[in-house]
């Protein structure tokens, strides 16, 4: 009965619900001449650096279930998958544009904490909201987000700048959010603390805006990517627009004790997650040897794990030496055959 | 039989999908440090202009029917609207991104022409592709466009630019697409090359790039906004941002050959559709009295019709004074009650 009462976006209409996120959006933010309330918004980009402009888009049934993540983490980790698109460019957030698609039965307040979402990822890295698009969507949400950033000119890490004898690094851990989503789907049982871990890595991933600065201002690195795909998948686009290969060892990629943990507990190898499973959104980024070590301190400055876990080679070949020392192919290696003998 | 042979959208997969659209994409533009291919874009935005930003959506069943337009026209619709917005604050279009949600069971050969319709219409004014995402989507087509362009600072036109005294003008003919529309929709039967033109009107609008462009290069025009809800909606977005009224000569109202031809064959009054009828992507601008003909002269130069159709008032009144003399409420005003007595 109360649920039935609730307003919803179809009660409100467009306009008011337009001024209401505007009310919510409305920041004072560096270089926003004009933010949401004209035809454009009107910024004022820096002088001398580059525009970054990323877009992805999050939808229901597809990149969520609105059962499995309350609107406000799912606000988040809609900007969070665009900061980190900026971040492994090396650059700095700016400002987003957030389009969404509502079903007029939504109730006003999930909205209200949709935005509130949006509004703190924003906040929390220094990027405003300053635009959007609002549009009855007939039955699922969806939330696209287009976010520009900047970076100075000489310091924008593309894909294809990685060399043979450059090193391969990742920052933090890998395929608790694989895990996660498992968890979050119904096919893998982990009771307690640890699948409680894997779910919120999954929700909640931490855009490495810092470490990507961070890694930008040193100038060590050669190429970066974030990682949404999985690590075989990211680790192919780096070397195929860089034309070269890579060995990667299976020993060094860094693995969470909460994955480990889960891994154990149901007799599956870790390694299944971690080099297939996306959505970790850390940055994979390639570095000649003379730079490794400046990288690796730029890094851990701002707090954040990063780890050397294979090199680039000048073969198109993409190898990873497992634990037992054979050399498999990187992409479509099956841990479970592996690990269940 | 033949229909069941043409490969999807799910046949093709993601990533080739990517790589196709990402060829047909592909232009050299001005300002394209680097294009669709990697985490993001990368932009140089012209020294001391500001940057204008807007993202508009186009979803199934909401905004179009997939029965009703062909997928190069609709490609080319889903960025006009996006560079009417540009035009409407008096801005060079220049960089878009695409954000395409489409079902698995979807025509490669639709987004291929969906994809030249986008392209075309960036080519035609001077805009460049350079960045998107693709999404499976449930059920329904979604064509997320976020479009930026540039304008120097000082010639940004606002909403909230009106003055008392200030003329009230419009480009182009109002309410063809509302009429086109209605006959799209089946709800309203005009036979023949008026009908023809008319839904022309409504699937193929035409954005004012260069009409908006000399209009601010004039520096006579106090604000401006584009024609997407309808003349009586969005002259009320002018007067709230500007805090003031403004009195409408229905007479004046710039009515098509076509429209009247329509509205005289059912027994409809032809303001019905122009005063509410949305979509048709015309600019509605002010202009202080001063430079009201400079505006009209460069508007005429690049070959738009622009007309006077009223004046701002002091108070925060919006009256139409029909063509019988009598002043009505702008919004509100019910064509059919006036013309069907």
């Amino acid at each position: 009965v109360s649920e039935a009462r609730k307003p919803t976006v179809g009660d409100l209409g467009e306009f008011p619900l337009i001024a209401r996120l505007q009310r919510r959006f409305d920041r004072k933010a560096e270089g926003v001449v004009r933010g949401i309330g004209d035809d454009t918004a009107v910024l004022r980009p820096r002088a001398g650096w580059v525009l970054l402009a990323t877009t992805d888009v999050t939808v229901e049934d597809i990149h969520f279930r609105r059962a499995t993540i309350p609107p406000d983490v799912l606000g988040r980790r809609a900007l969070a998958v665009n900061l980190s698109d900026i971040a492994s460019m090396g650059g700095e957030p700016k400002w987003a544009l957030v389009s969404l698609g509502l079903p007029s039965d939504l109730p006003v307040e999930y909205v209200d904490q949709l935005a509130a979402g949006l509004t703190e990822a924003a906040d929390q890295f220094g990027a405003a909201i300053v635009g959007g698009n609002l549009a009855t969507s007939p039955d699922r949400i969806t939330i696209d987000v287009t976010l520009l950033g900047e970076v100075e000119p000489g310091r924008a890490l593309y894909r294809n700048g990685a060399r043979p004898g450059d090193r391969v690094l990742v920052t933090g851990f890998l395929g608790d959010s694989a895990a996660g989503f498992e968890i979050l789907q119904g096919s893998l049982h982990i009771p307690g603390s640890v699948g409680d871990d894997l779910v919120g890595r999954h929700l909640s991933p931490t855009p490495r805006v810092e470490a990507g600065r961070a890694i930008a201002k040193s100038g060590g690195a050669s190429a970066m990517i974030d990682l949404s795909d999985g690590l075989a998948s990211d680790l192919g686009h780096i070397l195929e627009e860089s034309r070269v290969g890579a060995v990667v060892d299976a020993n060094h990629i860094p693995l969470s004790n909460a994955l480990r943990e889960a891994a154990g507990a149901i007799g599956r190898h870790p390694l299944d997650w971690a080099t297939r499973g996306g959505e970790d959104y850390e940055l994979l980024l390639t570095a000649p040897p003379r730079s490794v070590a400046s990288v690796i301190d730029a890094v851990r400055a701002v707090g954040v794990a990063i780890t050397e876990i294979g090199e680039i080679t000048a073969t198109n070949e993409e190898w990873l030496i497992r634990p037992d020392g054979m050399r498999v192919p990187l992409r479509g290696t099956l841990w479970h055959h592996f690990s269940t003998p």
